[in-house]
């Protein structure tokens, strides 16, 4: 479905380079455009882990398709049914681009960008016509986390991104509006503050949150959300019951929970709690870990997934 | 290790049916006293499900114990090594009965309660010397999420616990005081209300957003923690390198966050939404399905687990 398809990367960092890798996987014929020489070179050593841990994940059946690594951006948008845009986080840098694309791209296609802290309504204004421009916002490593979530004003070119994320092995989730963050970065947040605040209170160490998170709620929400995790915890009346019973004590709880800042004290409690969770592991070590346990998750979920 | 040790379960409802299949299917000595005839009689078809798990989860390498149920304080504590309370969420109840088992039990038992809302402090007055008495909160459901909150005042009872937990594949955590909501209750209550707030905001629907966590987050908390996640998100130097270029923007988003009220509207809006995130899947189909998810993702970490 997605071989053969021309999708045009833009910008070859990590982002980029694991999106190259998961179409290139999946078979369609991908152009890499990047100016700076240095990217462009990188991108096959860049390439190489990700690729491996795709045909690990779902074997080497799909012959991989061509792969075009460039610094002329016409020749990267020809054809393209879907242009990734992974810029460096920078309105002006982002807005230079669009402009540019939107000259050079065919009129059919979609151009979508994976910023992470920017919002539709702060990109969109660089195109004369906004109606094709889409966020579509991977979450880290892209091309093992399935959530690609999308915002954008007209339907049509939503649908079309959404066929081709799947037709990748993405689970795109739809914004209704824009917003900082867009979903799953807001709950991240939200959830980092109060394990900051458990820390700056003294109430655990920074290895005993990691674990308590990882063995606890953590484990529950690979399997179901947080709306459905208390749907299921309210009896027989399921969200209804919940919020008829336990409604007041979430909103007494909410009112305990901490707003911490982060202070020199805080910063060092953080930086020495997580060495010490590391042990000797470097960087490297624990990135390897983090994906093979991901692989493992994945391969879990063709078995039972998510309900 | 376990096998043959008299372990003492007070309460029969679901948390205590779940406490005693795990402690049941590695082999323990369980007795469970509760001194409603209704609970002991529904014990054995609560453990039905509970045990079956186990078996898939484990294989049946090790015998069954003895299980004894029992209206009769005096008989479940005689020779208990660990006392676990399973009772009603009240402190007279609970310090009623700790009265008792404090009088009955050996000196040697250590007495853990399963309380999920109280805390240490609120419940070891009942108790003449609290230096045996811990909180040891699970995580629902306790037969298949491995963590358990431990908190108390003494390191030796405690080790003792961490033991036994361990010996029945718990993980334990530590506690370094006492807190509402242990650890993980508070992640959970402070990701759930930005997930409220989205919906209240008109962000994303309800199942977007669960979406969004399972796909996104939950996936990632499942093979590692949030400070951990930092930590590999901070380039070479770590968390101190995310925090000092990107912890300024955090403490920007953590000012964005919502703080919503469960407003009539609200309360509509999350429960018409989890019913549509459910179809037609009753409360029992999706036990039953995030059952079987958490079996093979356990079994996943059999494989390669959390880092």
């Amino acid at each position: 479905m997605i071989a053969g398809k021309r999708i045009a990367i833009l910008g070859a960092g990590l982002i980029g380079a694991s999106w190259t890798s998961l179409f290139h996987h999946y078979g369609a014929d991908v152009a890499v455009w990047d100016p700076q020489k240095g990217a462009r070179d990188a991108l096959a050593a860049r390439m190489k882990k990700p690729l491996s841990h795709l045909d690990e994940l779902n074997g080497k059946g799909t012959p991989r398709g061509p792969l075009t690594v460039t610094d002329d951006l016409t020749k990267a948008l020809d054809g393209a049914v879907l242009v990734q845009e992974n810029a460096p986080e920078s309105v002006p840098i982002k807005h230079d681009l669009y402009r540019q694309v939107e000259r050079l791209a065919p009129e059919t296609a979609i151009v979508a960008s994976s910023t992470s802290a920017l919002t539709w309504s702060d990109l969109a204004t660089a195109f004369a016509d906004p109606s094709r421009f889409i966020t579509a916002h991977p979450f880290n490593p892209p091309h093992l986390i399935p959530l690609v979530e999308l915002y954008g004003k007209d339907t049509d070119p939503l649908n079309q991104a959404d066929a081709i994320y799947r037709a990748v092995g993405r689970h795109p989730v739809r914004l209704k509006r824009d917003a900082t963050g867009h979903i799953a970065n807001r709950l991240a947040s939200a959830l980092w503050r109060e394990a900051v605040n458990i820390v700056a209170e003294g109430i655990a160490d920074v290895a005993a949150v990691d674990a308590a998170l990882v063995d606890g709620p953590g484990l529950r929400w690979s399997v179901l959300g947080a709306h459905m995790a208390y749907h299921l915890g309210g009896g027989p009346d399921g969200m209804a019951g919940y919020l008829a019973h336990l409604g007041p004590s979430q909103e007494r709880r909410w009112a305990t929970l901490g707003s911490p800042s982060l202070t020199d004290d805080v910063c060092a409690a953080l930086i020495q709690g997580v060495h010490q969770e590391a042990a000797d592991r470097d960087i490297l070590t624990l990135e390897t870990a983090r994906d093979q346990a991901l692989i493992a998750a994945l391969k879990a979920r063709k078995e039972s997934g998510p309900i």
